[in-house]
């Protein structure tokens, strides 16, 4: 790709990026690798989620989400033909919201949106700006690195029994995949011990360690895991699953055997610090294809 | 039905039924439906699990596991053709499972029926008596009024709001259903709030009690829906979800608007007291046909 420089007329030269960043490392990820690409990076910082110290070497601006029609000004002013959306979003406060005059005209579009589940909102989002001319990219079209690859990511693999409890795992996420629900269970002796609903991975992972505390669900060696995926139809340029280190940790302590992703659809983060931890714990951390 | 009673030579006229009583009010419940309707009923006692003070009016006896053999021959000995399994059996000591001499010969059958999921020891438990040549009932079999009918069980009845929920959730149940796990769900805010695995339902139930308040799921007027179903498959003859007084107090302090079950697929226990505790709540409780 070439470089972001300017030629003779001050106009940036290869693709030009912007870069909606939520709270989280991902965004400065996508930010970097962008910019190693040679594209021409913008990064509006979402007020409350992200530090804008952060983002202190980069060409960056932080945004409410009221002031949705400055930042579009800005984007065509700057002839920005592609944006990513990336980091997670806290509950915006009605300040936040808050439209400046130059936003009110878009509100009929978001109206729509917000009458139904978050899948519907998420599309609305994407539609809007794709009605805007610009093109939105998931942060795996531009850090590949950031998701899970095929196989195992550290040095342990899955036991014959944890493969069995994979491939289980992995229909019943299938068999969930119409409803909007959370994309993680876990399956261990055999069967399935844990899904994950409204109360998120993280809860439903301490749920199962306290069946195993209570001596109410017995682990065999190798045996546990933590399966998780994205649902059919799920818009991976928004709404990418995640594992972190305090995943790992979890899982860790609740004394499963590893985690199985779907390979290319799930968030991994930092990979080296994740399998660091991961191979110092003993869990497998699969990407299945 | 003809009564039980004894013809010139002694012998009982009518059916004779066998009720292997477990833990609960089921067992005793069933015992008085088959008592009225005129058949001989012979209780057996399963030690630790029923109290044989609740069976002092009736020809009982109590039982360990491991006394099967000694079972059977009495079953044989009174030309008993038709067995009943009800009540909760609590996980047995091996104290209880020891077998006698006349037991010995049936465990090759039971060594094979567990290895496997629960589904698959219980059919092996039916498939042991049925080859002892005894036809085995389920408890509504004999006392159809401990089954939910369709429609609502009490004064309340499920808003449109609930009707979508219940919906969803049947559904819900019904992909889950090739997987050998809980069969219920709680259905809020338009989508799946809660999969019962392992933890069992009223563990489920209070998680999402503590979700409301932690104020993480808003419930509507009328909102907020357990359903609860058995797999599809599944033998209702020994293995029949049950809701009852406790499922009740636990909804209700959830804030849940309701329960919805399948009709004539899930045990209500004492109906008349469930109603009046529903009722009570602010509760609905719908079979769904």
């Amino acid at each position: 790709m070439s470089a972001g420089t300017a030629d003779a007329a001050g106009r940036p030269q290869g693709r030009r990026v912007a870069i909606l960043a939520g709270r989280g490392e991902f965004p400065l990820r996508v930010a970097s690798a962008a910019t190693a690409q040679g594209a021409n990076v913008y990064v509006a910082i979402l007020s409350g989620a992200a530090d804008p110290a952060d983002y202190a070497s980069y060409d960056a601006r932080e945004y409410r989400l009221g002031q949705l029609g400055r930042f579009l000004d800005e984007v065509k002013r700057r002839e920005i033909d592609e944006i990513v959306m990336v980091g997670a979003l806290p509950r915006p406060s009605f300040g936040a919201l808050a439209p400046e005059l130059s936003t009110l005209k878009y509100l009929p579009h978001f109206a729509r949106a917000f009458q139904g589940g978050d899948d519907h909102l998420l599309r609305g989002v994407v539609s809007f700006f794709e009605g805007q001319g610009l093109r939105v990219l998931g942060p795996a079209d531009i850090a590949p690195d950031l998701v899970a690859p095929v196989g195992a990511l550290g040095r342990h693999k899955p036991s014959a029994v944890a493969r069995e409890a994979i491939a289980t795992g992995f229909n019943l996420l299938a068999a969930l995949s119409p409803f909007d629900m959370g994309q993680a269970a876990i399956v261990a002796d055999h069967r399935v011990v844990a899904v994950e609903a409204a109360e998120g991975t993280d809860a439903m992972i301490e749920r199962v360690a306290g069946l195993v505390q209570a001596g109410r669900l017995k682990l065999g060696k190798g045996d546990g895991v933590l399966v998780k995926a994205p649902k059919l139809g799920q818009d991976l340029r928004v709404d990418m699953p995640a594992i972190g280190l305090d995943t790992v940790t979890r899982v860790a302590a609740a004394g499963l055997a590893g985690i199985a992703v779907k390979a290319g659809k799930v968030l991994v983060g930092d990979r080296q610090r994740l399998v660091t931890l991961a191979d110092a714990s003993g869990l497998f951390i699969e990407g299945v294809a």
